[in-house]
């Protein structure tokens, strides 16, 4: 299943995008898209539904917004070979981690905003793994991909000077007003037949900025989530960002080509969708 | 005031603690301690309600659960200057942020688990700021202390190895289940006068391990609320850990006395109550 929210923000209403691409509306059938829902088994119940009776839902002006509102975002560093060496940073001996505030998300299609006083405002794209099942010191691979409810895009929006140049942790540059785009769809993990292919693109003003697959991460998603849950406790609803491949502003020649207000930044990964923010300032 | 929630875990429900150390019964005067009750004004609400009206609780056996669920956790590093000096760590010239994933959170005399293949659990006596009004982009000081709520106790469970010695980030030894100790009190900012003049202290199975003052921090409460509301948005119900002063595990000599199953930690700071939590593996 593709499922999605839309409407205002913080009035988002459950819907499902079906076979031939119209919105179908879930009110009704669910009262939300959310860690209750996932907990209870909702996935299951709703797999059984008769998607051509749902009504259809008209697009015109209708807002996307995120699929879901993350328990915790859970965020892996250095995950792709290429964004390690073009950051400079040695390949990580086990994943990096840290988190983000989980009221940092935006729908997918809404403003990035460029915190007052930044100039070193930059974009990741990322495989967001969704969970669907509590993970607590899980023993294998197998295990942990049982956890995983399904995948959607976000957009791990970073500043450099935050993260990297004012004393202390990366979380400082990564838990800024509107920095993490999620999104449009929440697809689930049997329509995701292997989360190690997929490739991941970003344009800013049409001009492509990231091009990379999964297939380059150094650990993969079935590790990442065994991993973490020996150190955490992960819970339905929970999302994992597990990191971008090269392509970021912080990566490039000076001048580094940091977003102002006014750029457009788009996202996609196959099968997940596709984001496009245009970025203003706070 | 001093509010609190009392019951079993995950079912608590909204009492308060009156003059005379009586707990009332909140239950029909308010749905809970939550982030809505403090957006929506609570607070000013409930002080005028007649005390001495509630129905009082009866202790025997209630559970103290947390004051609240908070929002985001935000941690704030060395800020006691003991503490910075004890780590071996350089005076901060602003505030190390981290973040705490909220799932941690537990109630003041739950147990604390040790995290499987852990050698190294650690404890941190810390005043936890909690936000009552959202905060952006914060003027002065002056603006930050209205945002702030009220303050309760935290203890800053840390796992050093997983902290320090594992690769990348803090975060990775601060999430762990039960890592957050929180309460038993949530004490309205109106009745603490002066943040900046509270005894902190903490005892493993009696003997005294922390004993410092909120007068020793390098950056006040005030200030860092008005910081952090330059790199994100506090929300009503976030919370703020604002630092542990000197005397955790990490920093006295070897052999170094970390958490093992069965210790008690008790922790205590002026006018917020007490915690005891009793150490077991997890």
């Amino acid at each position: 299943m593709r499922l999605l929210r839309v409407g205002a923000p913080g009035r988002e209403t459950p819907a499902l995008l079906d076979e031939t691409g119209r919105i179908r509306d879930l009110r009704g059938v669910i009262d939300d898209l959310d860690a209750a829902f996932l907990a209870d088994d909702g996935l299951s119940r709703l797999s059984s539904i008769a998607v051509d009776e749902l009504p259809v839902l008209d697009r015109t002006g209708l807002r996307v917004g995120p699929p879901l509102h993350p328990g915790k975002i859970v965020c892996i560093g250095l995950n792709y070979r290429d964004h390690a060496a073009e950051t400079g940073a040695p390949l990580p001996a086990e994943p990096v981690v840290f988190l983000k505030a989980p009221d940092t998300v935006v729908g997918p299609d809404d403003p990035v905003l460029i915190p007052r006083g930044s100039t070193k405002t930059d974009w990741e794209v990322e495989l967001a793994v969704v969970i669907g099942r509590p993970a607590r010191y899980l023993a294998d691979t197998e295990a942990a991909l049982a956890c995983v409810a399904g995948y959607a895009i976000a957009n791990d929006v970073s500043e450099r000077e935050f993260q990297l140049e004012r004393g202390g942790q990366w979380d400082k540059g990564k838990s800024c007003e509107t920095f993490n785009p999620f999104g449009p769809l929440l697809v689930t993990a049997d329509e995701v037949p292997d989360p190690q292919d997929l490739r991941l693109r970003l344009w800013v003003n049409g001009t492509p900025r990231q091009d990379g697959s999964t297939k380059d991460m150094v650990f993969p998603v079935a590790e990442i989530v065994r991993y973490l849950s020996h150190f955490m406790v992960l819970h339905p609803g929970d999302v994992i960002n597990t990191g971008t491949p090269a392509g970021v502003a912080l990566g490039q020649p000076d001048p580094k080509p940091y977003l102002t207000a006014g750029d457009v930044v788009e996202v996609e990964i196959d099968g997940l969708g596709r984001q496009r923010q245009v970025v203003a300032q706070a």
